[in-house]
């Protein structure tokens, strides 16, 4: 659109009805500064996918409400996150054919997303109280169109967890690992594969686990090479990225 | 000189020795992103007197003397800061008008500056082991032509030397409070004076100051409305600081 | 007022009414204290439009209006920040031409002031749930007379939007950056303009934001020069700071 | 009493009544530990004034009136700290003639306790937020018999407020300064006196404050000579070390 | 092979040459335990581009010559990282043909590494400073036969540098994003991309950058979806993460 | 069991009921992968009483009970920690015999377990408010069959109860130590002692003691040699340790 | 001296040598600030005996033989700390009288100071690595005429040797208690006497102890009431706060 | 030996050679209070193997060769550890028969200490940096009489190393894992094994590893239940406290 008023511009400078001068301020002046951007917004459009995420926290119920129903007018879709329940209630009834995950305290729509690329994403839990971040992670995925996998419960105490889980940690395409306490497992998996993986600080634990600034800790400073780690509780952020490569 | 290049282009579709399309593509294409910051460029262009600065950490001799001469091609002037007495003295060496302040890390070109604006700024400092930080921003403020005052040694442990100043203290445009160990001085000058105040926290004293955060957060946490905080030790932020206010 | 009454003492001891050591004790005691104090007051007086602000926290309902009606007989004009639904309740009940402003948590009496001086605020925030820092930043420069625009939701992952805004970057005589989770807007608006910018880290994000600690640091470090910076989520500080500036 | 045990067993051995090995175990046995500590449980006699004080946290209403008598039975008196308004009401309930201090969250039986020594306390508190800590530090030094002053809402950003209350503050035989936000009033207030200054920093501020980390950093790097810290919101501590000097 | 050992013991059992019982103790025992990994080897191998980094840290220059010999034995090749002066010198005395990079502090041998893949890696830089990093990582792909380029210098307090770089940035597989002092590039630069983007905290800076803690939690609290965060100073693990990426 | 399953499949294969072929798929293939963890498994078995301990946050009361139905199912028995009043009441209703210590905040079935070994554990608490922490691994140990003694109120700034308390430290044969506040208490039993000394810091405190943080420093700096310590507030922990030593 | 000129300005007004209006000038002007201060500065030259202190660091040789020479001319003595090697030598060649203490890294001069007050100092310290900070406090009370008396290396581990000293220490006035690592000392001692208990945390350790912190929060959190907590190794500020108790 | 004394004491008054009163005064006199620590030093007496280790920081070469001399005097054996070059250069000239470890740090003698009980300690490293602390812990132990076996460069990224060890690690009597970066390594061991697993972090790392706490942080959160924990580095306190279980 942009690039069209450019050219529209350009096309009554070459048919004499406007001057170059004239021109040269449309372009210039402060309406132009988007054009510059234009490859931006193409390619944000090409992730037509990923339209602006809903942040719960500080909206009231209408204001979610109508801030979804704006988004869902242009994409047709919308993934709200950390919604409350009084959230979440009030989008669900604005929007029935929703999938809300209280669990993962997300609301996204609609239902059904069409599949995006061929890679799959599998996300690893340490421990069962790790789930609402492997749930957020699923559903953010769900809403892109990307199909997830789980292992449940596989902490390094318990190696032999890790091990029978194997053949399906060697086939994955992205290992969301997501940990709290001593945020050991992404080490653990990182070494067993040689796909990306995300280590997803939780703040499951207490004392010194200082809200999971001991697994973020933890996980920057892993001993297998190439891990990358996000935000403590960031499931929403681990799927993005892995949204990074499979959509790429 | 990048709206020539358009003001140009646009002549050319004016005159049809050239498409639309073809100016479009110019335009739009890589070259042109540039175009929408012509204000920044220009507004950039209207503070001469900032030119880049130079941060001595990690620079040997050589590529200081390369980096300085380079903006002096351009500006007729430069400032480098933190640097070594190697690096001073190889900047003296190659430009022998240079004022280079050994206190206060800094080698400015030349001697003597165009005073900008009319107003000053006036240094106050808690102990004489913050005069390095005072230094720097002196400098930094002489190599953009404002003039600085001092109060020196005005520690609230005395606060009868706070008062004594009072004179001096009210007659400041900007007054910038340099200040380790307990940070308070700020809170009692900001109490004393309507105009800006900037703390500059420094890294003198030892134990429980931790390099400066204790007098940082003292100065974040000031009881006198309106105080406005720069990084640690960080007399150069405090004196540019002071620039957007005296010369803009 | 205080020199007044030095000079009729003085008067009285020309003219043998008093002897001087009455005089002495009159001037030298304990109630004389406040008389090198007397600029400071004067300066005091002359910015009458920043009586003390009432910080609500702590305070019951009763407490706090009785303080306001306290600060309504000397100086016709009153600003409480932070206050709670009842202490809003109540100052409105008691003060019906207030304003109320409850995202921002303020109240302030009367609904206009006058306007202080030429300049204006621009306040510019990186996302929704900044508002309430803006907000509280707007009400503290609205009871002291001063003009604020806003730039919003303009955060620096959406780079389009901060250079859509250049105009009124621009146009701004000092800029209140408010900005949560990285804190980075306030670095690209340093870059772009030259006048003075103040940045107010939030406690928005979760996690390693540790409550606003990850935001006030990126902006402590910002690679803009002459950024300066306030407590976390203190709009109230920034508007102060501003008024420095704006009022002197 | 236990020289006289082992006077007694030393003279059975003298007259062969007791084996020396039955003397030696008699002797060396558990039962004997607590000899060489008879000067301390002596000394801790003579500052009966002193009894253990309840600390509410954790105790619910019944416990802690079982504490409470328990103590009084020995000590005829009682001191509480830190006690829920339920805490408080058993208390009230049960001992009648105590002083129940909401605000400072303390309850002390009796109403009136004898006064100790000649000194007494001067409690000097920067705003009316930190008055919470002022209270517990006067009850405490109640319940001693220490008589208190104040010197209330003279924080450093007022100057002349503190100046005003120098005939107080150089009257004064031990100063208890409580200072949130910046903590910076201890400072100011060492340089003015020469007698024992005893800072507590209050979690009174908000962001950056860090619940009180901020004002007890200042404190601990107070430039004024000789100031001494206690905990965070610790009034109770102040009192006691205060005590100390008063009761010694 | 272990497989093979497997099958070899089980036929013996059919043979009736071995007991259940012997064969059970050759399958369970120790020499048994690597059967499970059989996978994880067999995929390490896959890697074999990846052998054992040698990290320099507390080792003599012959040990570190020892430890490279071996693994040139077993790999043909070695990477070593963050090697003093002296580590170097010897590495380049025994393996003429190696590569040293003073700067990054890594030594690679051979001097030609066979291409890897297909895709490349952006490295994108805000300052000079954090050219050591940059160069780690170039380094470490350079070892593992990927391709990198480069964008030096484009901090976000110079937006338009960013801007100009966009062609660059739009073109990249991966991009490499290090920035120490605020941390604000990889939100600026993830905002404009779709690709992955691996942010790399530096410790350039000084006072509150806390050594790059400032710029490491920036990145992690980055406003820009799916930026993922290696260690302080990790150039070596965003190269190897890239590589998970790119040779997958 | 799975050692039995290996020892079933030989057989049949020396029986010639199944094929060497068919063998190495059922041990090798997929379900194979935990043989190598035989050992471990069996030595778990070993330790029968230590079967998965519920964590009770983040399970609501049904989940939690079928968990520990699940457990009691293969072991007979179920330690769950830190549990709510519901978690509690809905465990009590569905295991009428199980032993509730609210203080503890723990659910143990059943009620009484055998005894292992013939060591004990001495608990020794510095105030009353530590006996959460000490209620929680004194469950935990009884759930383990083992028996605690206690020492309970021994602070260090009353000495003498230390040392009244000496005869029963010196019969000891594990000792957990567990302190909040200043945490100094096992600097000084770990002097008294030789026998093992775990440390468990507690978040009893308020101000700088930073929940825990304070008395967990103070522990891991212990001037008496040889003192370990765990988690803040990790009674359970505590007791698991010395269930090593005294199972082992 | 300014009571004395206020009184002559007055006696001249009561003369009729000068009138109202000069005598209102003088006193009122900026000369007259420092009268309000009459009294600290007053009360400062009582305590004579503590002159403005020479802290070492950052300045040079020359420098600080400057600045002893100016302190002397008004005081007739002089107190150095932190003073390195070199400044030492300096003092001693230009005070050849002067007392320079290595191990505390003091100077004070003249080697004999007239004794202050009755009282006297007891320092104890915990370990022989305590001892700089033990000396320097102890050169302070000296320079200030107070007597020292030491309690050396009775470390809680060993909690028989701080038993062995209970005599010294329920004789002392004023007790100085120094301690890294744990920092459990004072609570001990605290518990043991009712005199004023100054703990001085020290750097002395290593890993967790954060170069004192550990041992700072031990000592902020101290069960034994009334402790109260100067800097890091300030061994100087516990001998300023006693001399504040015993010279007052 | 002071059970001897007072058995001799007690033999005398029996044979009346001397009288109850004498032996009173020397029982229960200044000197007796060791007394009541008779025990302990008997139990001490016990442990004779572990006389005060002389720890090398703060020392010069001359006193720690008498430190060691006395040492050697009472108990014909002495530990040093953290001692520099010249220190052990210094001990090894005094005595020739000593063991120095120059990677640990340590000088023990005499070269062979009788062997103590029958269990030997298994010390486990994650990587050949973490080597040094290792050594300070196997010198300990060497220094106790305590055979020692290794494990080493075992980190989980690889886990078949720590798999291939299996053998090793359930045939340890007490096992300490030393491991730095991420500290994974404990966790993984401790669910492998059921004996006391003592953790030690190390300051190897980088970065986020802020010197050995986020190994620490990960120790302390273990999810391998009854894990304990050192100081960072603390080799000689992890030997320490398994001779606790070793010798008791």
């Amino acid at each position: 659109m942009i690039r069209e008023r450019a050219r529209a511009l350009l096309a009554e400078v070459a048919a004499g009805t406007r001057t170059p001068d004239e021109a040269l301020d449309a372009l210039v002046g402060a309406p132009l500064e988007p054009l510059a951007f234009a490859h931006v917004d193409h390619q944000r459009a090409l992730r037509q996918g990923i339209p602006e995420v809903i942040y719960g926290p500080g909206k009231n119920t209408s204001e979610i409400v109508a801030i979804a129903e704006r988004i869902v007018d242009r994409h047709a879709r919308f993934l709200a996150t950390r919604v409350s329940d009084a959230q979440a209630a009030a989008l669900i009834e604005r929007f029935p054919d929703c999938v809300a995950n209280p669990r993962g305290r997300t609301v996204r729509f609609p239902a059904r997303a069409e599949r995006s690329g061929t890679g799959s994403i599998l996300v690893v839990t340490a421990g069962t109280s790790d789930l609402p971040v492997a749930e957020e992670c699923a559903e953010t995925a769900a809403s892109l169109g990307i199909v997830t996998n789980r292992l449940t419960d596989v902490g390094v105490a318990g190696l032999h967890r890790v091990v029978s889980g194997m053949d399906v940690l060697l086939k994955a395409d992205v290992i969301v690992v997501v940990a709290g306490m001593d945020g050991a497992l992404p080490s653990v998996v990182g070494g067993l594969v040689r796909v990306p993986v995300i280590a997803v600080p939780t703040s499951v634990g207490y004392g010194a686990s200082f809200e999971g600034l001991a697994a973020l800790l933890t996980m920057l400073n892993s001993c297998a090479a190439g891990i990358v780690v996000t935000n403590i509780d960031n499931g929403f952020g681990a799927a993005m990225a892995a949204a990074r490569w499979l959509l790429k």
